[in-house]
């Protein structure tokens, strides 16, 4: 049994982080603080959940860290300066462990790592994203690192230009050029987030589809974080280096 | 038996008309005629398929219609004026039938109807067309054409613009814009041509795809014109109109 | 304004039907009612929904119909005898409609609208619907209608059986046969409710595909029976007869 | 520059593989033999591909081991017996290497990687596999092997059986079940080969699409092994391990 705290527990994510905590037979949520509780309430967590906010997600990871409690983080904002702090707390605090992703999906962080993986063996690859229409920026930051890591991938195997013969072409038809990769968003109402990958060679294409079909998608993900941070050593950043890809 | 026959025969196209009217059990090919060949060998048919050039194709038709031969036209050109040209011709040899047609594709004639039919009960529609590479323009015809069919049925149904919060864009992302509905060309190694249109709304979505999966894909429209040109008087411009949708 | 009545008002359907009619600038909420509440209360709506128990529907129309109150109606159970009783019920009233739909979602509608005017012009069509795994039959009740209007459509056009050299099946891989068509039931987690129709023939794919993202998506199908059934004369079974195709 | 042989070279396959071999500025064509040519004319390779018959198959790598020559085989029938003999080949002709693989198609190869590593993560996984009408068997044999990894990765992981409470099944609707997996077979007119796995967890979907798209879809991947094979020593068995995933 691990002994799980929440900070942000009454924002939308925290809601349903508490939620499947409390639904997990491995885990006990001895502590739900919001903004307004005193920290001290996570005193005997083990492992700490953060959904709060970059003004006070240092200030968090500071005190956790110093309690000798492990930080599995969810919040934005963390750049190179704030990610060397981080491991200065954490080379402060042997043996307590912090894990920061941008993305609990697990199927989207499978979806991004695989992609990854393709790239080199396909001549193409396109993204193509897809959202309800109240999302302010086009294309998704996933999309957007999606394409990072696959020209990344083809830059590492040698790959030159993807081949493209347009020479014609209505503005925007082509989509954003991300890096050199083209990626295409949707904007549907109904829909909630996907994104496709998509990679062609001679003859045979690959396809990786991700699909969000509710807002809950995120927990498996922070859950898994949850149950292996005690043994996944010093900082790590992104969901895919606990998935033993 | 119907007794076919095709101009522009020795051509990419002619040739898989020739071999599909030739495995037909109800279609005769009783003349297979190429720009060296005289078109007095179509003398004997009933009806003629014309995959030429729009330098030759009126002439071509003008002999047929006066032969009493019925034409199918898959040969590209045909503007308001040409049109007019063949109407009159029609006029002139009473009974004899002529089809025009920019697509023979079943499922892409299909495709489009179907999106033009559904567009007025959804929120959002937007198009993904995916080609081989070596396409010139971006996007398809068949997408922008049946862009225009979805915006023409929005605005007849009262619809306004589609919702779309995106406030920050990467050029290009959110694709095309044809007469207000989002339209997105992905150009891929390993592709034929192939499109999608996606329609959204509350809590649903309707896709309709449509796939080439080889050049011969066109043949069964053009027999199915064959088929039914004599019993649909004058001219019919798309093969949407002998389809009893 | 359309004053709306609802019967079975506290029912899972019957609250999301309350929402969207409150939600819409045409339509008045008169009266919701449920099953210990007097049906009197509806004495002022125009039109009335009804998604209660087949064991009340029947006099919930009777009730309705002698108001001169207008009818749509999403309860289960109506077999040939109770549709002939419905007729009578409108014949006694004149002037007074009823629309009975087993399946008010409009994408769902359109997909199967659409799979049976394809049907025609393919060699092959097959049904893959794919819901989330605590449904209690497979194939859907949408799937196995879908394959039946399918199996019509391909009968009336004079097809014959599909092409399938299947030699060596390991039990079950084919799907189930319905009237011919074969239908495959996936189950996963996370899935909702969605289904595609697969159409093949010589070179070229057609594919029709819905997918509901949550439990409002009856709801645009229901409001659109609300504000048509006054201009829609006496009995209308099924949702697509409504939606001019 | 690699002097390649092909066996088997006026096969189906074989004529595929010798065009590609032409076609690439790496590689150099030295010999093209089928069943009628002397074996000889393989002396000048560095490198054979056999897509010949289970029949001489061991013969044919006897020979080629025996003279320093490494092997790229696609021929099938290799059993567990077959392959203790290569291996005992090997041994006795150190340094020459031999990749035998019962599917050179990458993305192929790649969707069974990636489906065996994301199985553990996710509540359900199922197979759809679609191809074209005149296949024998149902399900292919790479749906099969896609089931038996997924099978075994949600062993290894502990995971029980996946969640269903189907009660009224039309016989087959749920596919076959392959240790655990359901497995659905669609044949239609127009496809080639094509294959999904859907895997589905609390509120995510992750699928991962493989689609051939005519029948030189597997020379990349023989390619691939002609260019690794001098550097992978020893028997490997199946594409995936040349890569590095």
């Amino acid at each position: 049994m691990i002994r799980v705290g929440v900070l942000g527990a009454r924002g939308r994510v925290g809601i349903e982080v508490c939620k499947a905590v409390e639904a997990a037979d491995d885990l006990e949520l001895v502590a739900a603080v919001d903004k307004d509780d005193p920290i001290e309430e996570l005193e005997g967590a083990q492992v700490v959940v953060d959904f709060t906010h970059p003004a006070v997600v240092m200030d968090n990871l500071a005190w956790c860290l110093s309690h000798g409690i492990h930080a599995v983080v969810g919040t934005t904002g963390f750049d190179t300066e704030r990610l060397t702090r981080v491991r200065g707390l954490i080379e402060a605090n042997p043996g307590v462990n912090v894990l920061i992703a941008p993305n609990f999906g697990i199927a989207a962080v499978l979806m991004m790592r695989f992609a990854q993986q393709a790239a080199r063996y396909f001549d193409s690859a396109e993204i193509v994203e897809l959202h309800h229409p109240n999302k302010a920026d086009a294309p998704s930051g996933t999309a957007r690192r999606t394409a990072e890591l696959i020209a990344e991938a083809r830059r590492k195997a040698g790959l030159g230009p993807m081949p493209d013969a347009t020479s014609a072409e209505l503005d925007g038809a082509r989509g954003a050029d991300v890096d050199g990769v083209h990626v295409h968003a949707v904007r549907l109402a109904g829909l909630i987030a996907h994104q496709e990958v998509i990679l062609g060679g001679d003859g045979e294409i690959l396809t990786i589809r991700h699909d969000t079909m509710n807002r809950a998608s995120f927990t498996p993900g922070v859950l898994l974080g949850v149950r292996r941070i005690a043994e996944t050593p010093g900082l790590t950043v992104g969901l895919e280096h606990l998935l033993d890809l």
